[in-house]
């Protein structure tokens, strides 16, 4: 039988793992997946994903890619891994794709999304889902701070220290922030991201909220290339790989459709 | 220095607690604040609570009372408790308050709250605030199911088995159900609640919706006042103590002003 490329659609709480790909000394969302999943296929797996995540961050949206010989139909995967994975895992759509499919080499677009509570009142709910931030932010600045992210930008200033020396330009298509009640939404897509770069971002928009970076101080933060002059870090349980785009969906991609959140919690 | 007597609403993910109630061999919510919160008033707290809440079962608005000498302002409390207590709980309010006040006696109603999704795509989020049910339930059959139990009844077919034998006449003041998406949210407002009678309610009304229980079959249930015919109980992690009320507020018990699950995760 000739093997067929199967392509998943993943989602995970991100809450008890060290990110989504394998590790050697550290439980990771790829080998759950793997190991859990090879007895569907009647083989071991071996996952290609669309991207990394870091420990504590999440996924509506992950993809992956892999081959089998396995003869289980494509619409039957969610169900029947659903009695095989663990409850902060779900394979939310899986379909046979062209064997040229490559979870990361095809993707044309990312969108991250990243919630963020300010003014925040006490509440023990939602803590692994949000950054909590005490102090009511400035959402008109941190708006026209993102204005300075969009287009084709060197992004130096917002890579992680110490990270691999890939190409730091990249694309924004798209991003803003949707506010409803006291959470924020910071939603951005672009055609790829380095790494700790949204959450870097994030960090940044959040000084300007709370006053302690100018508007033009980001902009001139942007064209600075340079890490250290960047605010901390977010942190990661506010963030969330919503999709990976393998065509172009112009209107998807331009004009962000909002996401409710009770349609996940 | 006189005594005063303290009222607090405290809220909190019962997820990883043994219910509200101080127990011997288990952690409850209840040991945690009288045990970190002591430093506040330099003095061993004695507290007491509107209600027990089972384990798994979370609380927005549980109040409990304690007399101290401790001199800390009222509405300094919540903020310095963030810092004492662990993630999970907080003081959302606290108040001085009549050494009549007593957070059981007092209340003359309470508002509880159960989250249940159904028709439920695979998620890995929410699981730990909502019963996740996998058929799409018939909501307008349990609506009208939930009509029967307005008002003043025997609710003996809705208590646990076992429980201690309170009288078991309980006065609903309102009910109903809230659809978002699939997110069904059942409110239930009365002046006292069985053991386990929210939970045992929620069993019903979803074999009601599953079509296992028909509408007159629930009324025939209600008036048979035996527990060994009603449906098994709902699970904890749906359910949450909303509100404790020590004064007739009548438009807010009566009419439900729904509750929007963005301000809270």
């Amino acid at each position: 039988m000739t093997a067929r490329r199967l392509k998943l659609t993943v989602a995970y709480d991100g809450s008890a793992y060290h990110g989504f790909q394998r590790q050697q000394n550290a439980l990771a969302v790829q080998q759950v997946l793997e190991e859990r999943l090879a007895p569907l296929f009647g083989h071991q797996l071996c996952m290609t994903g669309a991207g990394r995540t870091d420990t504590g961050v999440h996924a509506w949206g992950q993809t992956v890619h892999f081959d089998t010989e396995g003869r289980i139909p494509a619409e039957r995967i969610p169900r029947a891994a659903r009695g095989m994975l663990p409850a902060d895992i779900a394979v939310v759509a899986a379909e046979d794709t062209d064997p040229s499919f490559h979870a990361r080499r095809s993707a044309v677009a990312k969108r991250y999304l990243y919630r963020l509570r300010h003014d925040a009142p006490e509440s023990p709910f939602g803590r692994h889902y949000a950054w909590m931030v005490t102090k009511k932010l400035d959402v008109a600045a941190m708006e026209k701070a993102t204005e300075y992210i969009l287009g084709k930008h060197d992004f130096s200033s917002f890579r992680a220290v110490g990270s691999a020396p890939v190409q730091p330009v990249r694309t924004i298509f798209s991003a803003g922030w949707q506010a409803e009640g006291n959470l924020l939404t910071f939603h951005v897509c672009g055609d790829g991201f380095l790494y700790h770069m949204v959450r870097n971002l994030v960090g940044a928009f959040a000084a300007v909220g709370r006053g302690e970076l100018l508007v033009d101080e980001f902009a001139a933060l942007v064209k600075a290339k340079d890490r250290s002059l960047a605010p901390p870090t977010a942190p990661p349980q506010g963030l969330f790989l919503q999709k990976i785009f393998y065509q172009w969906a112009k209107n998807e991609i331009y004009f962000f459709q909002g996401i409710d959140s009770r349609d996940v919690f």
